[in-house]
């Protein structure tokens, strides 16, 4: 069955997914790159990045790395994932942070408050969503053709569908580092009330995996 | 020099220190023993429990759980550590949860809001101290000799320890369990902002163990 998931989404010790005074030379905000260097290791991630030879090809973090991208028909981002503007959408080039050929390959649906039209580059095309977070959903499950849809963050975002009960598994990766301040993820969040348990457990020098999933 | 530690402090992934509704039944709360298996696994704390053949000898587990009572001289504990009661003190016989030997075998300072005298329990002696956190940590340097004092807990007593700045290493075993609601242990505190950075990071399939320490 399709699912809506959360995957290789990095979050710091004291609950963080991102730090504080996000900016456009600092996406993930004050000590947010942090979170990040379990992925670092992995083939899968810096393949991404343009080393195709870099990187592990086997053990925990590529692991999950290889499977977050698994199977995944479509993404939902919050628009600051897509762009660190704000603001009604001006004609200043922005395609996204990842380049002429974003890893996404698929439809993904950003969620903004300004109608836009849908923006090819390369395989990916970004579609402009302004009413809403289930509407976002319903489209990417139907772009999805059956696959899963990812949320891909920030936290804002996966807080948005945490707290609808539109989220069916979560892996997170908790990262041995504190950010003090930030964007909190899970804090104020009954993820016992909403049915999830903790499926999967696994850890490497640079994170602590846990998969969080419903109804088992 | 001596220290003020935290050590072997059970968090759960949604980073609570114990569960909602704690009770003479049910003194971690609902779902709180769900935090403490990795604790179960190690020989220090089954040899605490009366069974000194069981448990691992070896392993990340054990060591922290030997190393959490390494070199303490004294202990400081929140009241609802010491007793289910609550309001003035009663003649009600109560001696703590740990029988006629606790394993503390030295001075315990409990915070408490109501006067009461001494009360030695085999080798250690209870003090139940009135006039704040502060108060309560100079008896326990004092009793300490120069060894460390370990702050036991609940999650409560620790944060107010350390907003007040006054922890210098924290133990934390954050287990792969949720508890949806109860105690908070970090939320709202910016531990960078306080000093402390993770300085190590150890995983087995029971937990994963995060040392904080200030000043690095």
């Amino acid at each position: 069955m399709s699912k809506v998931r959360v995957a290789a989404f990095s979050v710091s010790l004291d609950g963080f997914g991102a730090g504080p005074h996000q900016s456009l030379e600092n996406p993930m905000g004050e000590g947010g790159m942090g979170l990040h260097p379990w992925a670092f290791t992995t083939r899968t991630f810096q393949k991404m990045f343009g080393n195709p030879d870099k990187g592990e090809t086997t053990g925990i973090n590529e692991e999950f790395a290889r499977r977050s991208f698994e199977n995944i028909g479509s993404w939902i981002l919050g628009r600051n994932m897509f762009a660190p503007s704000r603001g009604p959408w001006t004609d200043d080039g922005w395609k996204g942070w990842w380049g002429d050929e974003p890893s996404y390959h698929c439809d993904v649906f950003v969620l903004t408050h300004y109608p836009r039209e849908p923006l090819p580059v390369g395989e990916t095309t970004f579609h402009f969503i302004t009413d809403g977070i289930v509407s976002a959903l319903d489209q990417a499950k139907a772009a999805a053709k059956g696959q899963d849809v990812r949320i891909g963050g920030g936290a804002a975002t996966v807080r948005e569908y945490l707290q609808a009960g539109l989220i069916d598994e979560m892996h997170l990766a908790i990262s041995p580092v504190l950010l003090g301040q930030g964007e909190p993820l899970l804090q104020g969040i009954d993820l016992l009330k909403l049915g999830f348990s903790v499926t999967e457990h696994a850890a490497s020098p640079e994170a602590t995996h846990m998969v969080l999933s419903k109804g088992r």
